[in-house]
């Protein structure tokens, strides 16, 4: 019987790097479903260490069918997806209302505005409006790069669009008037230090004394 | 052939008054949707006159299976409902986080405890302490009453009865220790009324100076 003499040692919490799978692999209908689950498991943390209260709402669903096979039992059988008619986010830091969206491109040069909803930026201005902090998480996969993108920002290219045509906001927008936010273990995509940094400093609510 | 004379005058937006539907055809599990819709009817008001935006998030569904009969079109068909984890409704009003539910009883007495998930209260005890203005809306049917129960009043109660074991608040704790919200034809449940004049005015939240 051969002795097993052990290896070279692995720090713990250091996994073995995976490969990234091929890019044919990558399956459209996901797209976006790793910085939504990226996005849960840093607002899980904020949770647990009372930093924010912040959830996703669920999926809204327009339901055409249900069966009751038992009492107190429902199984809907027939449904679909609907169009979501706010964002995906929304929640409580430091007292203050924040809301948001989660947007996620391959493209190395712009993010499509066709990505976002006119109703999702209609909901995002009333926020504003209100007093609310509203922004958008946007995920470049190909530079592995994550951007808070102020609300002012977005609406600004929005309206641009409907003027002009250009119908995307380019790469380069991101780098001069968004914010980069750091990325790590915990907390995943860490959206609240550049809320701390960059947006509460100057932020004033009407009617807040 | 007979003329027709014009018939007494009936104000416009004022229609002819439905019978309400004799007592033996309520239906127990359309339960807490007559309120339900007249808080969304108001929420509805309150964002065309841009006094809050206000939302019920979509009932949480868990997808089991979905069939995809065409290109983009997607069929659920096989799906059941969660238990919430969070409460129905949230949104931002002066800029401050609101969140909510919505209970409704037969009861002359009392509501049942047993209404309110316990996710709820701990979502609601999250929102509180993190700055945010957290209530139900409960409607007493029989009194056909709405009030504002302020978070703090129900978790009293809450807490006592896992101590005490009862298992419900009187409706004399309503009239003694939540509001009365006024019941019209539009704004048709105005809580925004009883956080006006009952909330705000002592209301401090930590960090916003």
């Amino acid at each position: 019987m051969a002795l097993k003499y052990p290896g070279p040692k692995r720090p713990i919490n250091h996994p073995i790097p995976k490969k990234e799978p091929p890019k044919k692999l990558i399956n459209k209908s996901n797209m976006g479903q790793t910085l939504e689950n990226d996005v849960s498991i840093t607002n899980d943390y904020y949770l647990e260490t009372k930093r924010a209260v912040v959830y996703k709402k669920p999926t809204p669903i327009q339901i055409v069918h249900v069966n009751y096979p038992a009492r107190n039992k429902a199984k809907i059988t027939e449904a679909y997806y609907k169009i979501p008619s706010t964002t995906d986010f929304n929640g409580i830091y430091k007292g203050f209302y924040i809301d948001f969206d989660c947007k996620e491109t391959q493209s190395k040069t712009s993010i499509p505005l066709s990505n976002i909803h006119p109703h999702q930026i209609e909901h995002l201005r009333r926020i504003t409006a209100a007093g609310g902090i509203g922004f958008l998480i946007v995920y470049f996969a190909y530079y592995n790069e994550h951007y808070y993108l102020p609300f002012e920002v977005l609406y600004k290219y929005y309206m641009a669009s409907l003027e002009e045509g250009r119908k995307s906001i380019p790469y380069q927008v991101f780098k001069d008037e968004a914010y980069r936010i750091p990325f790590s273990y915990n907390p995943r995509v860490d959206y609240l230090s550049v809320i701390d940094e960059h947006i509460l400093p100057t932020f004033k609510i009407k009617g807040h004394e």
